[in-house]
């Protein structure tokens, strides 16, 4: 068994595709030296409770409670009490399970107490045995909203509700701009040995994080650092509507078109084997870029993926 | 099978004991003229939820979904989120089930909207299947404040946290002064055509709802028509503990205690075989005595006592 390697690591999230490589890490490296910066601006009130799928998504995989088929919620979960609030006239589009639940109506107190969003995930990943700190992007709530052929939709609504049907003309992080990024989101990239970029959407995922004032200019300042996993392998998504988006809102859908996403701050670009024709125009991009397989099937990949990135050598000053 | 009386009935009710009376009422009767007031001095706010135990008892009850042996919550209930509500270190001593906690965030989602708890309760009682109306006796919280030999104490966590150990030096309804009957309250007591005190609680279930403003002058308005159904039999609670708390407070735990704490407002009270040595003494209070087997411990008892008051002669007028 190779020693851990003892990297500060920070590793900027969405939710089901960053799981697979957060839970890689967590097993390959000591997770006292992983901070995970989440997004949320998935974040919906449903119910008058504070629901933050990504936050909870990689709390609950990393506290090893997942349901490892769907990629959230809780494993062997029952959901009694949506179907009584679906009763009382309640919408129930959204899954929310019983356990799952104690977790929203305890973030919905602690706010109500007096308690940010930050200290809140915080109580609940240290609760659930999670040893990384898990970060949200900002205390501020930053809904994203997608302007579609059916007018604006939360972003839950899109995805969930109306199941990526409808065509996306746009994107907007609202409240964005009087936003700050949660306490230690700066400092843990600017400490960090090495800043992930995780396999998630670029648009929808990592995009309200980099839109959050500060953070993308920390990562910028940081550039050499950065390593970002790219999410769309031969064209398609690892995982959720990426490619669909981008091609919708007249993007590249592909390694080369996230790159071009990320170029401003990324030091390294890692695609997976199946995009290595598209290492030059990438590289032209003035990124370094690696090939390693980016495709996570078993636990067994997911750690590959994880020390695979942390063998990687730093990028050369820019 | 005899036709089922056609009066209307207003019921003053609180919790498990009062539901024993209501069911037997629910299935005796036409139920679309019954009309249940229900204590809401019980209330209490956990987890930042509204929690309405003697309406919901009360609701589930007629519902036919209550769990008959414990006397709340739903029958077959499961309670994990309470569970992991605890794993967060919130507080435990207060049972919610995972169905019972849809109704609970619903009323406090109805209230955030806008909604009054009266309609909240309608809306409850309707998508559970209940015929009668339900109304908490007013729409303004009236939290009953036990002072006890531990200081003041919320009523829920005297009966619940402390299991009615602390000693009771008096009882208050905070803000009962500035209370209103709910909507409907005092026209429902007046159009009756007789009203029922259910076996509850006379300090802490019945005491709250004759405390707001207006519904005690109401029932002495009626007061012929309003039949009081003891609930001390033997000097013993039928449910509860209204002897410990009457004996503690230096009252009379018995049938005449309690009937000298109706008697402003009560023209027949109604007392078990058991008491019947009393009777002279509860008449010189100034009511008629009814004498009827008040202990219910099947359905057949539960129909019985519904069907004797409702064939008892109306009292004379005083």
């Amino acid at each position: 068994m190779p020693s851990k390697p003892k990297l500060k690591i920070a590793a900027v999230a969405g939710g089901v595709g960053a799981s697979k490589l957060l839970l890689g890490l967590y097993e390959v490296m000591d997770p006292g030296l992983l901070t995970i910066i989440v997004n949320t601006g998935d974040d919906i009130v449903l119910h008058g409770l504070k629901i933050s799928p990504d936050l909870d998504i990689v709390t609950y995989t990393l506290a090893g409670i997942v349901d490892a088929a769907k990629g959230w919620g809780f494993r062997g979960e029952t959901f009694h009490a949506l179907k009584h609030l679906a009763a009382y006239g309640r919408p129930n589009w959204f899954n929310l399970g019983d356990r799952d639940l104690a977790t929203h109506i305890h973030r919905t107190a602690s706010l109500a107490e007096g308690k940010t969003l930050s200290e809140a995930a915080d109580s609940i990943r240290l609760a659930l045995g999670v040893k990384s700190r898990i970060l949200p992007m900002s205390d501020s709530p930053v809904p994203t909203i997608i302007d579609s052929s059916e007018g604006p939709l939360h972003f839950q609504e899109y995805l969930v509700k109306r199941r990526t049907e409808a065509v996306v003309k746009g994107i907007r992080f609202a409240s964005v701009e009087s936003a700050r990024p949660a306490p230690g989101v700066l400092e843990a990239i600017r400490d960090a040995d090495r800043i992930l970029i995780c396999p998630s959407n670029p648009l929808i995922s990592i995009g309200p994080i980099l839109a959050v004032p500060g953070i993308r200019e920390e990562l910028r300042a940081n550039k050499e650092k950065v390593f970002a996993v790219c999410p769309i392998v031969g064209g398609k998504s690892l995982k959720g509507p990426s490619d669909k988006m981008l091609a919708q809102l007249g993007r590249d859908s592909s390694a080369l078109g996230v790159a071009k996403l990320y170029a401003d701050f990324t030091g390294t670009f890692v695609i997976d084997p199946a995009d290595k024709s598209q290492s030059a125009a990438i590289s032209a991009l003035g990124m370094q870029v690696a090939v390693l397989p980016t495709v996570m099937k078993t636990l067994a990949h997911k750690r590959k993926l994880a020390r695979d990135l942390l063998s990687l050598p730093p990028a050369l000053p820019l």
